[in-house]
Parts: structure tokens; sequence; C-alpha cells
């Protein structure tokens, strides 16, 4: 398929980001009537509580010194303005973050920490960087996710997966993006193609579930909420021939499930996942995944102190 | 020294509980200017979300298959009692947990779920057992700590903690029992010498400082907390010889810094540990154990969702 990022690419990125990401756990959920045999791999372990290290770590470890003299540059207020932050002090390298305007304080916080310049713009031009990747500076594009490197590097979680569970049936991915999806299933595919490989969005914003059901990049309305880490309005047309060709469907949760899947695996499991990273567990007990061995891909934990104190009582922050 | 658990012992123990325990990570603490190289090691990510499961599936596995006929027992109300009773359910085996009658609903529910059976005795009568080893049952013993095969489990904590950082130069370990400290110092001395290995216990209950002052084992006053998985009123006679042997000192830290500690492992590292699974990073951020490169042991999981939202509120449960 030409849709898959090559083998060889991934196994390549797993050499590059072997200093700075770990090699995270793959562990059973503890609950003893779930209607399959679930499992969580924990990447809301990693130094900056997600994946997006991975991809940060891969594409500043293929770029040429000359490349990185004046630094990395990142267009999120998210995750990956962390992940690109941390990797680029690592190696002592310079880091502009561009944010949209509406970037929530917290976050910022977060990047500043990290020691990461903060550039804000109109979400309209956010956006307009996002698929022009013009972005006015001269340091290296970590881009999100639309990059071949990005998504060789989330494909390592793909190739620990079949390491610690060769049977694995089915792998849910929360979906932003695409790049996690992408990335996985490149790995899996390419090893145990007939593994079932969703999806999964939350119900306040599931553009995805949309256009797979319209058979292209489709619009929907978008309600945020405290699932920040995945749900946009659209699908990014430049993934969509991956993503459609790759993943098998879109598996879309009501947001007072991922609320209640956040709140049990902090009581069953002791770790803390954002509603992004739980949302393949809330998919995978309300039985959307069949039986059989499933891995949930707990793709981060960074929520923040006041919405998990709401969830753990019960509430929807 | 004689009271060093065998080295062979505690290899033999590693592959009795592949099946059983995780092999757990070691992750380092985000934390940017702690005082030192501050590293975790995740045993609240085991199945019952405590170390315990090591000493028992070593009891367990051990056992001539006459001696495990009329099942298993065990003397606690805490984590060895959800440890012993997963292990044996496991295997199939019936499994008898013997419990203080002051034991609180919340663990008992959690004993019951495993399906293990109760049996409650007044604090004297449990103490008496504990010491006498005579619990009026058929069953396998599952001593909570003073046994060596426990402790030979316990020990292969030490041995995952020095292939992982091979030149570690502290340990803080919670101090209970003793079993977890004697079983991880038994691996590390026997290995590497030279580390410094501290106990570690909470202020309104350290039987051990006061008994490591007066060079014997010492009772102290005693104020129940949070902190539900460490601090009796004094140190088992059975287990001195070895704990003043191995053990370099007991760090004592105030209740209010545990309950940060817990805090800022949900917040930065995004796990949750227990009172007692905290102890050592609030030890380590006191500056207690130094510099270098300091592992803190990260006993277990298990506290209520109650208390630790009072603690993600910064109150004290």
């Amino acid at each position: 398929m030409l849709e898959l990022i090559p083998l060889t690419e991934i196994r390549a990125a797993r050499e590059r980001i072997a200093g700075a990401a770990y090699r995270t756990p793959l562990v059973r959920l503890n609950v003893d009537d779930a209607p399959a045999e679930i499992y969580l791999k924990l990447e809301n372990l990693q130094p900056i509580g997600s994946f997006k290290i991975r991809g940060a770590a891969s594409v500043i470890g293929l770029a040429a010194p000359d490349q990185l003299k004046a630094g990395v540059v990142t267009i999120s207020a998210g995750n990956m303005a962390q992940g690109a932050a941390w990797a680029a002090r690592r190696l002592g390298l310079e880091c502009t973050v561009i944010v949209p305007d509406h970037a929530p304080n917290a976050k910022l916080k977060a990047i500043k920490r990290l020691g990461a310049t903060i550039e804000k713009v109109s979400f309209d031009d956010w956006w307009t960087m996002m698929e022009t990747r013009e972005t006015g500076h001269k340091g290296l594009l970590v881009h999100p996710f639309a990059d071949p490197a990005v998504m060789a590097g989330n494909g390592t979680i793909g190739l620990e997966i079949l390491e610690d569970l060769p049977d694995v049936d089915t792998v849910i991915i929360p979906f932003g993006g695409g790049g996690l999806s992408c990335g996985i299933a490149s790995a899996i595919r390419a090893k145990k193609p007939d593994t079932t490989i969703f999806a999964c969005e939350v119900d306040t914003a599931a553009p995805l579930k949309a256009s797979f059901e319209k058979g292209e990049p489709s619009e929907v309305d978008y309600m945020p909420s405290f699932v920040d880490g995945i749900g946009g309005k659209t699908v990014f047309k430049e993934m969509w021939p991956r993503v459609s060709a790759l993943i098998d469907d879109s598996l879309v949760v009501p947001l007072k499930s991922v609320a209640s899947a956040v709140k049990l695996l902090v009581d069953r499991n002791r770790i803390v996942a954002e509603g992004a990273g739980a949302t393949p567990v809330a998919s995978a007990l309300l039985e959307q995944a069949g039986t059989g061995k499933i891995v949930c891909v707990i793709s981060g934990g960074n929520i923040d102190n006041s919405k998990l104190r709401h969830i753990l009582a019960g509430e929807l922050p």
C-alpha cells in the first residue's frame, strides 16, 4: 500500500528516538467483567505526558545539523508543542511554538516551562500555516501530524504493541490529526494485516466518522469539551488518503462515557489519562470494538487538576 | 552477609512470578528543578496496584501441589490481602484473608471482589497470628512480609532497578513490615554494594527511625493517617536483624509533604501513588537523600478516590 509508512522508516525512527522516548508498558485493564481482554498502551507515561515526543524526536533526529542551526518551530497549542519543546531543549536547540490566540494559559505555561518561545497568531492564520507549512521561521518545522517522519515516530508504538501482544485482535487509537492512527496502523498492517484498527472520537467532535460516511473529508459541528487532545471541525485533506486506506472505521463515544473512563483508569489502574487518551477505553467498554484482545492506546495524560477533580467526583467537567 | 536473601533465590523467584507480576518501568520524575536525578519505580502499575503480588506469587509458586490443596491464607487487611487473593484466583485456589476487626470497608470490598473469604479477628489475635503463624487454617500461609520467599519476590524489584539504572546511587523504599526493603536491599547489596539504601517513614508513625536510634526494635506513638500502607507501632522483632544490617537509615517525612508528593505525581507524571508509595518522592524532594541518581520505589497506588480528591485540591485528607 502506498499509504503505508514503510516499516524500514519506522524501524529507523525507533533508533532515533531511543534516548528521548520511553518504550512504554502494555498493561491489562483491571476490570474483571469487561466485555473483552482490554490492554492499555501507556503513552501518558512519556516525559511530557503524551506520545507526541516520539514524532518530535523522530523529525529532529532525521535532520542534518545545518537544518537545525535555526532551531525548531511547531504549530500547536497542545501536546506537540510540549513534545517539540522538550525534544529541542534536550539537544540545546531553540524552539518556537506558534499557537492560536485562544490557547489556554495552563498550556502556555507548560510550554514556557520547557523554555520555548511562544508566538500567538489568529486561528485562521494558524490553520493556514498548518496547511501551507509557511511559518515565517527559518527553524526546522515539526508538523504536529502530517509528516512521514512524525508518523514513523508514532509507528514505533505499533511495533511495541506487536512485541508485547503478538496475537492482538484489535487496536483502538484516539483520532486528532490522524498522525497517531496512521503511524500505528502502518506498523501493524505491515506485520499483522488482519488486525482490526479503529480510530476513536468523542460525539461532540467526530469529523472522521462523518468523513467515512460521506467517503470524503467532511466538516461537522464542533462542541469544545474537556476532551481537547482530539476532535476538530474536519479531517485534514492531506491525511484523508492515508486515513481512509489504513483505518477500518471510527468509533464514536459519548462525552459522559469518556469521563467515566478517565475515572475508571484512576480507580482501577492508578494512571491519569486525559480525555482523548481515555476514549478508546470508553469505546471498548461500550462493546463497540467487539471481543478478543483489544489494545487501547492511552495517547496522553495532560488534563488539568481541576477537571480531573470534577471527573473523580463523578461530574462532567 | 547472613541477612541477605541469596541472589540465587531472587533469580529463582523472578522466574516463578514472571506470568503474574509485571516488570514495571523506571521513569524519571518530571520536575526540572529537583535536587537530584530522581527516578520512579512504578509498582503501582501492578495488577492489584502494589508490589505485593511479587511476594504472593513467589510463595505460591514455590509450594508443592500438596501444600496448595487447602488453598492459601494470609494475615493482612491491606495490599497483601489483594496480592494473595489475586495470585490464588489466577491458579484457581481458595484464599482466606484474616483481617483485624477494624479493617475499612473499602479494602474489604476489594478483597471480596477478588473472590477471597474474609475472616475477622480482634487486632490482638491478628497480631499474635502474624508472630506465631498459627492461623487455624490448613491453607498455605502467605505472610505479608516475614518470609524469605516473599522477600525474594520483592527482591526482583532490585534486579530490575539495576538493569535499568546500573549506576544508581541511592534507593529509597517505603518501610512497613520491612519485607520490601530487605528484599530490594538483598539484590542491590549483592550486585552493587556501595549503593545507599534508605527506608522511608511518615512522621506520624516512624518506628524504624526510633529503632535505629535505640539500636533495638522500639515502640512509638502511632497516629493513623491517609498513609495506611506503612507505619505501625513497632518493628517486627524477627525482621530487625535483617533490617538493621541491610538498611542505611530511615528517612522521616512530614505528612503534609507526602500529600504534596501524591499531588505532584498526578500533575507531573500522570500516575496515582498511595501515601506510602509517595513517601520516597517526598523525602528526595526534601533533599534528605542527597544528590546523584535516586530511585524512589512507588510501592503502590491504592488510595481512596475521596482522599485523592482532597489531596488534588491541596488539602490534607
